[in-house]
């Protein structure tokens, strides 16, 4: 039988609005009964029923993470981070996979806001009016990671999208490239990976090269889009390297490439975006931009944990390095 | 300002304590006074404090899922099926990631056991008599998934993973190959990867194949051990084929053999195990044999479900099918 409130008193010889008190932590108690309520919790191996203490507090040591898919290779990384951190806290976390579907994210949002989370860590393509509203209105505490909002609003973890493609494309063109392809997503999309196609776009016009629509293609972030993608550009165009929005892109056009024998990176260079888990045991392995996903969810959870806290944070909005790693997918 | 339970009793004209019988499912309440309740809810949009509920309920419609890490490549399916199945049924997910560590498992048990999670879906690669023990102890029905208890006594989800690896090899077998290499978990350690060895070592027996040690290499599941696994068994042997405990360890296997310029699989065949989902992006495609991963979270969280509300299970331990998909990394 666990030990009760009522079995703590009795052992520390106070009465249970004491403990109770103390659990609460209401400063009210003096250090010597503290200390003596604190020790007859270890002695009994006491555990509070948090979803009692929950409704005093209205706190429940629980963060809800609203994410697009955890099977997809960008996610997990994240999630692991933001988890490492919670959990140093002592907070757990409800993660919740919406498919960017913006129905599923508000009701995912209103549930999260009914079990009391103490925030959420929000990630989505498309962070639209109604949702910032509904955010509001709720009054969660929430973080952004790599995710948009127009008004800048919300404490946020990004990189820098645009640069970091402006890098890797002025890195193809600075190896002598100037036929080179986008495929990725469309900046019609306003979210992180669209911002990929400006920097592509203003890496071309600083080193004077036409933006040639036959060698953009629009479209997901699977490795098919890749495949399909550069199969249709090679119809139009002709190709020296691909600079492509995803790793999973770049390693649908690798494959397309190979089974057209084209050879990779001899023949056409490609860089991939994010640095997924995969794209080191690729072959060839790819070059690409580094997202640090790991920290993005590390550096979110660490930042709501303290807005939760009422603490100060350093910054509104984190932009996270990247890096550029020159693997096998380009040439030496 | 949102609806209180007050506003709907007014609007329906019944006693909050009928309010709450309905939103307990309290059977005393007759249809007519029922479906008023039920309208004036709707009508106002009003939305019950889940957390007072629980306290009163014992419920929080919340289920902890532990795993050994959400960033491996195995997990995230799992993860996905899991959640999909408890967001049709109103329920949400407590991650917890304990990288195996029996300490860490044993914390979140606890702590999950506070936030009154309803039940637990339970992945491990040593579920030990401890473990066990407290499971039992704070009792929080539990369903293991791709986790052996040796005594059986919690319901679980599996795939016969001695006979998919024992298929495996046999199809290496009838390609003609007799100098086949096990690349995996020792059979030491009583986890589901280290049946695939049982299953190995039986196909060998069957064909009269004699077990040569110096074609076994044990260590971890990751791409490096595959990669380190067949370097120092191609100092000691001849190899013609390699079975390999994981996808992972497959493709640290084939890139290591392409290194040495050995063509796979016209050179060395190669079998991986899970089919996670680089497994068909990589080059060659890998043969592998396919866990139903999304699955196994599906119906895993089907049965806790089915057990937490007290409804009967078909099955106490159901063995999921496995499939063989042969791709590039063996000869057509």
């Amino acid at each position: 039988m666990a030990a009760s409130i009522k079995d703590v008193a009795k052992e520390a010889g106070v009465s249970i609005a004491t403990v109770s008190r103390v659990l609460n932590d209401v400063d009210v108690v003096n250090d010597d009964t503290k200390k003596k309520v604190v020790d007859a919790i270890k002695k009994l191996g006491y555990r509070p029923n948090i979803v009692a203490r929950s409704l005093k507090t209205q706190k429940t040591s629980t963060i809800g993470i609203i994410i697009p898919d955890i099977s997809n290779q960008f996610y997990p990384e994240i999630v692991r981070g933001a988890e490492d951190v919670a959990n140093i806290y002592d907070y757990n976390i409800i993660l919740c996979n919406t498919d960017m579907d913006v129905e599923k994210e508000m009701e995912y949002l209103k549930v999260l806001r009914e079990k009391m989370v103490d925030g959420v860590l929000y990630m989505s393509n498309s962070l639209g009016k109604n949702t910032i509203e509904l955010i509001n209105k709720l009054e969660i505490p929430t973080v952004l990671v790599e995710t948009i909002d127009k008004d800048n609003s919300f404490p946020s973890v990004v990189i820098d999208n645009e640069q970091a493609a402006y890098d890797a494309v002025k890195y193809l063109i600075d190896k002598g490239n100037n036929k080179i392809a986008y495929i990725g997503s469309d900046e019609e999309n306003f979210n992180a990976a669209a911002l990929r196609y400006v920097g592509y776009k203003r890496a071309l016009r600083e080193k004077d090269i036409n933006l040639n629509p036959h060698l953009v293609h629009f479209g997901g972030m699977k490795p098919n889009d890749g495949y399909e993608g550069i199969l249709s550009i090679l119809n139009e165009a002709e190709v020296d390297a691909v600079f492509c929005a995803g790793d999973e892109i770049a390693m649908g056009v690798i494959n397309a490439l190979r089974e057209k024998g084209i050879d990779v990176p001899n023949d056409i260079e490609v860089v991939g975006f994010d640095n997924i888990y995969a794209s080191e045991i690729f072959y060839p392995k790819l070059t690409t931009v580094a997202q640090p996903m790991y920290d993005m969810g590390s550096v979110g959870m660490r930042m709501l944990i303290k807005i939760i806290n009422k603490q100060s944070i350093e910054e509104k909005h984190y932009v996270l390095p990247y890096k550029m790693i020159e693997r096998n997918s380009t040439k030496k």
